[in-house]
């Protein structure tokens, strides 16, 4: 059981939205900083893999909520390694609610790589293998992320990304780009229904003053998938999102 | 010293900007939250004057640092009230580095109103006036709130508030006009500077889908006076800040 990393969170004010649960945007910050701690307990944290010029990357996150914390509620995080691949390794959540009952789950996909060539790091290969020692089989009854694609041809939305986007790395966060794809939604959508599903690939980086447009398609039964790009005349995929609304 | 409040935190990666410091929006939702616990361990938290139909309303914030937390860091918090007057009450903050030196200070200003009429209350009344009790004469060696006035009459930047900004009262919250506030500088102004001072004077709600207005007035020695209105047609002034860059 000591493959799986616990920790425990509450749910501030701030942090809560207009009906007063937690935002997506917070819990996403809260699972990635979960697969931080797990991570540099185990000797694979950003600081130690930093000073061999590696980073971790990010490429996809989905996260399947039946419910969300309420303002001051206190709430924990599970996290545990499912598999470790050649190039990617599988970290997956579990939400708990105040009681220690599962509210929902996650799955996040990441690849490390060299940061100066930005070439991937062959995971299997590294420290001879020893992240694989850390694979757990905790069942997350989740779907996996899926393939998102966008028909749209007009921007629903378009923004320049500004200082608070930015993160120590000068790229756009990885959470403010799921704050912006949830903006993108009139505040009905959130007073009538909820997100039981989010997912996110991210596909390149975004840069401070980059224009970013944000192409919508409506799937029908509460599902949207969302594409950002990113500049003014050539356009390139920066991440596709895909909401569920239920 | 039991009249001091102390709490501990750590400045996580995806609350850091460009430069890896701590963000001020972040450094403002810890210092309300510390408010906040410190007013519930003495009796005068949210959950208790909410039975009584009473709730507190953030009048001034002002935030004065030497330096901010680096990401990883941990830092703390230590907050105590300094004066309590029929209509407003003084809450000062410390902000310790990882060493417990001292890096800044913070005031706030607040009211507690009656959550039907949105009439203020006695503070001094209010149980016998017991809230005085935890007055406490720690120094604040920074400048009380200002008084900010802008003579700009075209806005900088004009957004409306989306579903990310509403918090569970249905206002903009506290934390995202400070950051709406700080987007409106280049990155180069963190580049090479940083902000030694920010002030947030709040003077009425806004709320989902409301037009902002921010108009800029260039003071000069890198001193920025900043108001926020909201509406289209006639506009009435939601928030004024200042911010000091060194």
């Amino acid at each position: 059981m000591n493959k799986i990393g616990t920790y425990k969170f509450v749910a501030e004010p701030f942090h809560v939205d207009f009906t007063g649960r937690l935002t997506l945007g917070v819990l996403g910050n809260h699972l990635l900083n979960c697969a931080g701690f797990h991570a540099t307990e185990r000797g694979f944290g950003m600081a130690t893999i930093n000073e061999d010029n590696y980073t971790w990357v990010l490429s996809r996150l989905a996260i399947e909520m039946d419910e969300m914390p309420r303002q001051y509620e206190d709430f924990g995080v599970q996290t545990w390694v499912e598999n470790v691949y050649r190039l990617f390794t599988d970290r997956n959540f579990a939400v708990t609610d105040k009681d220690g009952r599962r509210i929902g789950y996650a799955r996040s996909v990441w690849a490390m790589i060299n940061m100066t060539t930005r070439k991937p790091v062959d995971l299997l290969a590294m420290h001879n293998g020893h992240i694989a020692d850390y694979v757990c089989d905790e069942p997350c009854p989740i779907d996996k992320p899926s393939r998102i694609k966008v028909q749209a041809k007009e921007p629903v939305c378009i923004l320049q990304a500004k200082y608070s986007d930015i993160d120590v790395n000068g790229h756009v966060n990885s959470i403010r780009y799921i704050e912006h794809v949830l903006d993108l939604f009139p505040l009905d959508y959130y007073r009538n229904r909820r997100v039981r599903r989010f997912e996110m690939a991210y596909v390149a980086e975004s840069y401070y003053g980059d224009t970013l447009s944000f192409y919508l398609d409506d799937e029908g039964d509460g599902r949207y998938a969302v594409e950002i790009k990113k500049g003014v005349e050539t356009k390139e995929t920066v991440c596709r999102a895909l909401v569920v609304f239920v």
